[in-house]
């Protein structure tokens, strides 16, 4: 047993947290289940071995299941022995019980990709954003955007987890770069960021079955900040008729410790958009005042060493809210996975600090970003890298504060 | 050791097949591989366990590989082992050396979902479907259609396999069943099938690199027939700007039997369409002849216990051929798996009955194709049942002939 570590104070990893990632070491190399606590990892492991067995909290036991190179056997077990699972971490973590041997330096372990994910699908469910993005979807807001939550499926293959750099995609486009020209083949011109939350499913929805939003809580396992890296060029050349596909399918990144939903509920809170008169019933929140997560978010870039603001934005922005969103994707009787993730799609506000990807913050490049060391920004150069960041709470008069960590990624140059 | 059954004349599954699948049977549930010949289905764990260890043809040795539930540890062994693999079934059929326990009747074995499907990608890439859906698409051929073949990505978690029945979905449209009018949730009014054929990845493309042309038949394990369900109201209010989802993400049924690309290529043939001045040299197939495949599709209705023909296409009408789909997939760098599944997108010919959905062949419903007993078919109504097929060859002169099978599947109710 050893005494638990202290929390510095700009750590997102508090004990009002207790996120689950997968880890490595060099003198493990194995990847396996962790949570963190301030600079440290907890290896799950060895703590579940280690705990007597009365505490093993339900069959089959947690340690088994943190032995696993992915979360996905923890993540769909019941919402109660989750939650069993984490009071004990935060018990022994409060009583000093953890092994020794279970506590390994952030700065020393490898992250790996937390979850096994069979489908990811992408929302496209901030108001402002779709204004801001209406010449790239047709000139105005698609009227089926205030209906119901649209979304996209996204490429599972290509999610990858933060620091893994990413690469600037080629593909076919327009000389011109936008829905008009002569077609060319050769690398994106117009590289982008999408600041946007990822969630990953706990309880499945089989196949042929909807979700009652009463019931959507259960099968939420929890969240992510995620970099939905996107291409204009290529996107202005295949949106119209079927969507993205090229664009956004070569890289997607996430962060790699999960923020259980259950850490998230003491900062829920109202959305900004009030369409409740509007919504279908099936889609409708029981409780306005916590219908979505007050989670302050913000994009940075480092260009040449330098660390530039880029945005800062809120969960609770979005027009259509993380609970909508899954309870429309399955309505349709798709199915949804153990692991499978759904991006919330860009989040925005109004203002011009608040606008969360390139394409909108500088018109399509035609409006660059200035900065006070008198740089600008159009769009990503190779080398540039994006750090994604993610807090709820202030930490103030006592109040609990908790962080998801980065979701970082560099453009290498095409290939 | 067994003498081979006879092939009875009109089965799909003769010496020149040699197809893979997944079966199961009363006496032994655990699903497992096999192949087909005539009326019966070879057990490989059997065939292969039996085998003088010299002819296990490679490490890991392919009745390991047999012994999966998937034939994915197999789809990913190098074409070259494969081949050989499939050799030495011909062989031991031909030499009558496959042991009696390995030949199971096909009506007594179960069907099970051949690959574990990763990704699941769906293309749009008949000229003349394209056409005849160009009011679902904005009223013209998208220029795109020309320059590359276009694609969305599907949903891996609804890819069932024949003869499961589908469930009509739920969804939001609106009260017109078109792309105007006051949304509404409820079923969907207006289910379709496609007919497709779709083929599964061997050999993996990993993440950030692209596919050159010259070597995509590595990387193409097998065909596959596939009905690509779709849901017209619900695929007409959410097709703008992002691309079917609900629409067709409830259910693709494939045919169980996956015919290999060797079994295929002595019915390579020439594409219907030209069009290699103007495409870009990474998608140009060296040899036009044998740039595509010769295989005849039908679809057939059974309603009310009456069958009704409804459309006769071929491959070889695409204006994208397989080889140009997959390296087109893979240009972007999203990392193609072993057991991705790529659908061809509904293959049309020119004249009524080569129309490979109700919509092109009803004009959306709205002129019902009339039958010789007096019925008349608009959409499809619940109890209806599909049924798509393919074939090669005529088997006439001592020509060879392979089939895939059905693809078959039942509409049940809305729940």
């Amino acid at each position: 047993m050893s005494p638990t570590p202290e929390v510095p104070a700009n750590s997102p990893f508090t004990l009002h947290n207790i996120p689950f990632g997968v880890i490595s070491t060099s003198s493990n190399t194995t990847p396996r289940c962790a949570s963190a606590i301030g600079d440290h990892a907890i290896d799950l492991g060895i703590l579940f071995q280690k705990a007597e067995p009365d505490i093993m909290l339900g069959k089959p036991a947690p340690y088994q299941d943190f032995e696993q190179q992915t979360l996905n056997a923890f993540a769909g077990l019941p919402s109660g022995l989750r939650s069993n699972v984490r009071r004990f971490i935060l018990d022994s973590l409060l009583n000093n019980t953890v092994p020794f041997e279970a506590f390994l330096p952030l700065d020393t372990v490898r992250m790996h990709m937390p979850m096994q994910i069979s489908g990811y699908s992408d929302f496209f469910c901030s108001l402002e954003h779709c204004q801001n993005c209406s010449p790239m979807t047709g000139g105005n807001i698609p009227k089926n955007f205030y209906y119901s939550p649209s979304v996209y499926n996204g490429r599972a293959s290509s999610v990858v987890v933060s620091p893994d750099p990413i690469r600037r995609p080629k593909g076919v486009m327009y000389d011109t770069g936008g829905k008009e020209g002569n077609p060319v083949y050769g690398a994106s011109l117009k590289m982008d960021f999408e600041l946007e939350m990822g969630f990953f499913v706990s309880k499945p929805v089989p196949w042929g079955q909807s979700l009652d939003i009463e019931k959507a809580r259960d099968h939420i396992f929890g969240f992510v900040v995620l970099n939905d890296w996107s291409s204009r060029d290529l996107q202005a050349y295949e949106m119209t008729p079927l969507g993205p596909f090229h664009s956004k399918g070569f890289a997607t990144s996430i962060s790699p410790w999960i923020v259980t939903l259950e850490a998230l509920e003491p900062f829920a809170c109202e959305p900004k958009h009030n369409h409740d008169s509007t919504t279908f019933e099936h889609l409708r929140w029981h409780d306005r005042a916590k219908g979505t997560f007050d989670i302050r978010l913000t994009a940075k870039l480092i260009r040449n060493g330098i660390t530039y603001d880029l945005v800062e934005s809120n969960l609770r922005y979005m027009y259509w809210t993380p609970y909508q969103q899954i309870v429309h994707h399955a309505a349709g009787g798709c199915g949804l996975k153990t692991g499978d993730l759904l991006g919330t799609g860009t989040i925005s506000g109004e203002k011009q600090g608040e606008l969360g990807c390139l394409y909108e913050a500088t018109r399509d490049g035609n409006s660059k970003l200035q900065f006070d060391d008198g740089s600008e920004l159009g769009y990503l150069e190779d080398g540039d890298e994006i750090i994604l960041e993610a807090w709820c709470g202030d930490g103030e008069g006592g109040r609990a504060t908790i962080g998801f960590g980065h979701s970082r990624g560099k453009l290498l140059p095409s290939i």
